[in-house]
């Protein structure tokens, strides 16, 4: 049975609403995701919270009655609480009536198994989390296996980056590695490093792109390192008929994605 | 001569700092962008600031030179002024060294020449004003005319649009209007309504698109209503391979726009 918190001094109020703070994601192993959507989602992909914070709905929902069964079948906790806490753990205006708190995901380079796609994203010191969520979500919509963070980038369990994933978080393989282990991980198998590039003369769509196919796209303001383009298999360059010079890095990736898989199905 | 202010208290702070508020841009008729690269596309495409503050660089920077001469030579006011003040401004930890603030943009559908371009991006009921702002991004980056945003929308002047738009609120044409005055006027002249929908059944790149295009993407979570999808001449589906069940509203219009230009370049 749930129990129930309506305090906000409660500690575990105030833990978990610690982990907007990535100091504290990193100290406790855990982070949050919110909504029955995405929790749904993640339940679909094998992630049940440990611990469940919920409002009771008025007739309840079935797919919250069912997270709150899995959870506690699963050793974790469901607790009943309020608006207003929810409010204080989310942060959001209109919070969500579920909240979930998750241990955090395994990002190791050696995890990721690039037979599972034809696809995969890799980003290179993404800062916004905004884009890191949504480069996630259309990861999961064109079918990649994952996406593979390359030096610092920003924490893909991040509050934002969680909430633009649309769940994507939990159904895509994520890893995080520097670029040196990654090109080492990279060319011991099978696959083409496909970078996007202002500099690249190369039209996006000239290339017949091959599979495994690793797309590259680099930071918001730099783009990627001139060696780190050196290493590509192929460099390309959306084009721009614009006053523009570049694209958001989410919009880039959806295109370079969008374009190779379109080639396959084609 | 550039004035100083370095108060905190100093009305026009206040005022200028209020800017980030709706409400405030509305009675005030202004709005604020940052940033050197910003002000100066802004610049460029015919706008400079009524107000125009600055932290003094050593060596002072050029452009930014320019900016302060353009603006006081139009009636304007260049305020040499401190990080403090600038972060107070802007709400940003690290600010930009600039920041602008400019009167409101006019929004009505008689001021767009849709002669002007072949492509066109409208937004329904548009919630997120990153992804209003990287849909101008975007917008710019394919040579589209401009927005006409429908129902509803974020403000594209709220601090947040102006930043993701990277500069493209000053160089793409922008109107608001309700659907019904949008038809009147779509229907008044040539142009292909394009709507882009989880309903369809046609592929996204099955149809050949016609000049002018008007590209419809609908609302973040509920896409676009019914009865405006039965208004399009021509409907479409990004296609989903994954598990996502929809894309981010930004990286849809981008998708759409792209595959529309591309087949007139190819």
């Amino acid at each position: 049975m749930p129990r129930s918190i309506t305090a906000f001094s409660n500690p575990l109020v105030k833990q978990v609403r610690g982990l907007r703070d990535k100091k504290n994601r990193r100290r406790d192993g855990l982070f949050v995701a919110e909504g029955l959507r995405i929790l749904t989602e993640a339940r679909e992909a094998g992630f049940l919270p440990d611990t469940l914070f919920f409002t009771g709905g008025n007739p309840p929902h079935p797919l919250l009655d069912r997270l709150i069964a899995e959870t506690e079948a699963d050793g974790g906790e469901a607790i009943e609480t309020n608006a207003d806490i929810l409010h204080k753990l989310s942060g959001k205006d209109n919070p969500q009536t579920v909240l979930g708190v998750y241990r955090a995901l395994a990002t190791d380079l050696a995890r990721i198994d690039r037979n599972a796609s034809d696809l995969w994203i890799v980003a290179q010191a993404l800062r916004d989390p905004g884009n890191l969520g949504t480069i996630l979500r259309t990861g999961d919509a064109v079918g990649a296996g994952g996406l593979i963070l390359i030096d610092e980038c920003v924490d893909p369990c991040s509050v934002e980056a969680v909430r633009a994933s649309m769940g994507a978080l939990f159904t895509q393989q994520i890893a995080a590695a520097p670029w040196d282990e990654f090109i080492g991980w990279l060319r011991a198998g099978e696959g083409e490093l496909i970078g996007a590039s202002l500099n690249a003369a190369l039209d996006y769509q000239a290339p017949r792109y091959g599979k495994p196919a690793f797309i590259l796209v680099g930071n918001e303001a730099q783009g990627l390192p001139l060696s780190y383009e050196a290493e590509c298999d192929t460099l390309v360059k959306i084009p721009m008929r614009g006053k523009a010079d570049s694209l958001n890095a989410a919009v880039a990736t959806a295109l370079m994605a969008y374009e190779v898989t379109n080639q396959w199905r084609g």
